[in-house]
């Protein structure tokens, strides 16, 4: 049995707070937030927890294994430091930290202490990711060819942080996720469109050296609330349209086949192979919770979360990139990584 | 009456010959083609039409009062240039050359024989995008943000020009015609999966003094077939999909709207704008058939036509820029216009 | 402040004490169910109210106003009785009563009692409906033509009642909501095709004088879920999706109208109207809120519910006219009221 | 190679000119209509077609093998017999007659002179409902539940047919070439809205000995165009869409399953099966040339053709009977079959 504190019950909080209540291997031992308010509500409907208003409290625990820390991001560096060196496992929300500097920091720490550091890039562990992970990790697929991401709807604007840290961090942390690979530069636009105010839209590319492209486009202020990627390989096809009830995930057994024949050098030779559709059966269970089970199973066994440490400081360093390149019109960032 | 002589019976040539044999004002006169197997195409369906493998003899033609030009880009230039100087006006597929430097020629030779040059950007000529062009140019539209859209397919595959040329071309005419504005740079990120082809994949941004930004996606190597734009301005948003067998275009009244409250200093204050939805009853004749006439409007009046010669050398431009940028991996291209 | 208290903490219960919990002029004083692990729940989660098994404490309690019933149908008419005749307001979950006979006994005991009897129709009180009631009572849809609604679904199948009395009887009080005529006759298919179980397939017809006519097909044995409503009238048609995500109503301008030219007395005349759609914003606010103020406000002033006792019996006589013609193979029956 | 006339070049002939015109083992050899203007239109576009204002003419010409019928029912009788007495082989726009008593008058005639009599219920032959009776003919699909059709649209009113017989005429050709068994009884209603003119909307339902039920929903008078077909199996389930570009067919691993536990009496033992979806590849020739190739064979081997006069003959009987339920306001009409 792990006993988890949770400090931030704000957004995501509560989300947190629910999850850890209900998993059979864990105990939500403790909730902390500057807000006596929120704390109350934490109280009324989890009579057992206690609450706190100072997450030191928290860190000096000794019954307490673990801090789940789903703070605004300004704050995560300094809770998350603090929690493992006070010896805690620790859950953290996305975008890990501000900079990867202080991500890489956490890494470190983490690897030093033998704690178990998640970051909380909850899509990951959804039954739609983990299904396209498995097509596109298999040979059926053949060579990827891009990854094409939209994020858009109307708001909700956020303060401190842009919509690449914001949304386009999911496309950073799935691709992660799926590919072996890792980019090598990454080029973005984007833009404000109200004074004093994050990036609302953007526009990111990212370069592999096989030749695989990715993109993502990601906006606070469309019409429409449109959640899709394609994905294309050169056997099999895939789309993922999240706002789908129930076929969320499509493989097209569809693609492009040349031929070589000397006697047409003036022409393209290209053949279109158009096959059947397949909508495979999701795995229902709530991503969170998954994840969850995930986390406990990495603290019991000594293991390294999918979504560890260095998965996050690399999705940091590319909302690091992307938004450089965005400030300076797209220029091209190479990445240079040292891990 | 107008005569008018066609030169290329290939893939886009017979949807001209029926349009120009359709028109009440136009006589299709003579058609040209260099495969004398399509020329029995156009002879047994149309028997009072004279055909012939030499272009030459409907330049040289006095009856023929306007040339239409439908043959692969590369001979763009070299067909018009010959239908200009002998005193023809000219209706030119899109894109208008394969570069800037012959646009301008066509555009001075045009401009100092007073002959009319049309672009055949046939998509500003349709109910649905001159309808989003009455909305756009109104100012119910508040202040334009962005203009994002997607253009992707499985196929068809082109040997001679790449997709920004094939696809994204659209969205250049159709932004030169929404906006007064035009761009001042544009950034490109592209693909080519499969050696010696061009390019199948590409994104491409384009940015504008006021802070409007504009983005085409386009691809020949996507699942699924998707042609959809979003404009979002500061009072209204519009969405239209081009696929869409009956509302094509929906207009929001949605948006988002700032209070500088002082004493929420610490909290961004936005509000969200969330009203009606309308979709408009779109103009359904055919937008060939409404270029065509505005064609023979221009060469009886001596009026300019509205993707005239100056617009095509635009979109041109932008074709170069674009392919250059997506060359040396999305550095931005700085556009400097001398018209 | 009115007290009430619920019996039922089944499937549709919670929502009711979670609704009462949380509206202002209410107080949620009491819960029974048969099942003291259901009790347990609630003292969880609502520490202050009292729970029981013996719902007829609630009926003696004299601080509860009003009783709430979501029990199964067939416990209905003696649960709404009791609390009737101990002077209790009354709200009950849909369908009324198993019989019209028990559903009349219920209406002439409130009304003696001067009882409020609200029917728990919820779907009557959400934006989509309120909204689609403004359209079709005014002028502006001309004259009604048809309604054609399409309910199905896998699941969820019931043991005590057929798939008329589960999702017909929402099209039932939806009629009978938008429409001041009511229906003079029914007919019904359906099949059962599981041994031993009610109906789970139904289509149901009804007719009006006026020459209108209503259809329902109702399904738990479809592949997709599908919640469409069509209505036509002569002068506008509108379509409600319930399971679109922000545009459930669809207003089109759009008609038929014919010539009567005598030289053309050999065609038809027709004529087709294509105007603009529309798609209003709808009232967000939980229908089962809207209901539950309502309900306190009749309460308050003496007023009639919406839904009331006889719009709830009006209901059953067409669950009861619809499953008998649908046992009857189709055979048509006239619907005599008395009201 | 067979000769072909073709009597009719109103709405639907051209389409059979066309299509016979193409047909490699085909011959177009005259077309016949009574409006001369509509034979210009032939004599333009075919010129080496004989054409006429007389019908008997090709009846009487011997080089004429098969006499193709694209004129208004009411004429169908009268043209089809003289066809057959001339010795000539029939294609019968559908539907088949006005009365099924003239339908197997024309299928004695041609069996007694052994000649092929196909009806045109094209639907039978497009990729999609060829694709579906493979998969409802297999044992894949388990026991067959239902059949549920909508095809509604605005327009085209028709004069001299209601609604069921130029709509609800596709499902019954369809359930017939689907389903070996027959239905038993049919009940529908309907409703013509505008004086003078034949039904323009209506719901048939066909009962089936099995309990197997299928519904047809068609209107003129709808604000969308929907053509969608549900069938339920006790394995299978299938969805046609025939408005989809791409997946029109799709196969659900869907359905439901009892258990007989006993211990467990009060409670109905559902269990749902939700498996993957899987959107089969079509066959893309056009229906009219599958078929147009499908006579010729039929006549080349003596061959009887799916949609045959014995076929034809049962859509007209449903027509029939479902037009005579739908005037007796629902009334279940017991079919019984001589054949």
């Amino acid at each position: 049995m792990i006993n988890i504190g949770v400090i931030g019950y704000g957004y995501w909080g509560p989300n947190l707070v629910r999850n850890f209540s209900e998993l059979p291997r864990a105990r939500l031992a403790a909730v902390s937030d500057l807000d006596p308010a929120r704390l109350k509500l934490v109280a009324a409907r989890y009579p057992a927890v206690e609450t706190t208003t100072d997450p030191q409290k928290l860190f000096r625990d000794p019954k307490i294994d673990a801090i789940a820390i789903a703070t605004p991001v300004s704050t995560h560096f300094e809770l998350a430091i603090a929690a493992l060196r006070a010896g805690k496992h620790v859950w953290l929300a996305k975008p890990m930290t501000e900079t990867s500097f202080q991500a890489r920091q956490l890494v470190e720490e983490a690897e030093k202490r033998k704690r178990v550091l998640i970051v909380d890039h909850t899509f990951v562990y959804t039954g739609s990711i983990r299904k396209v992970g498995e097509i596109v990790k298999s040979p059926d697929m053949g060579q990827l060819f891009y990854y094409d991401s939209i994020r858009v709807n109307l708001g909700l604007f956020q303060r401190d942080v842009n919509v690449i840290s914001d949304l386009a961090a999911h496309d950073f942390s799935i691709l992660d996720y799926l590919l072996e690979e890792k980019p090598v530069a990454v080029s973005a636009a984007g833009s404000h469109h109200f004074p004093g105010t994050p990036e609302n839209l953007a526009y990111i590319t990212m370069f592999y050296d096989s030749g695989m492209i990715a993109h993502a486009n990601v906006s606070w202020l469309a019409p429409v609330k449109v959640r899709q990627i394609l994905i294309g390989g050169s056997k099999k096809m895939i789309t993922y349209d999240d706002l789908e009830p129930s076929e969320k995930i499509k493989i097209y057994d569809k693609g492009i086949s040349f031929t070589d024949d000397p006697r047409q050098i003036h022409e393209m030779r290209v053949g279109y192979r158009i096959g059947d559709m397949w909508a495979p059966k999701l795995e229902g269970t709530e991503a969170l919770r998954v994840e969850g089970e995930h986390f406990i199973d990495c603290i019991e066994n000594d293991a390294t979360p999918i979504t560890n440490g260095r998965s996050g400081l690399r999705v940091v360093e590319l909302i690091e990139a992307a938004t450089s390149s965005m400030r300076g019109k797209g220029e091209t960032i190479h990445l240079r990584r040292g891990d």
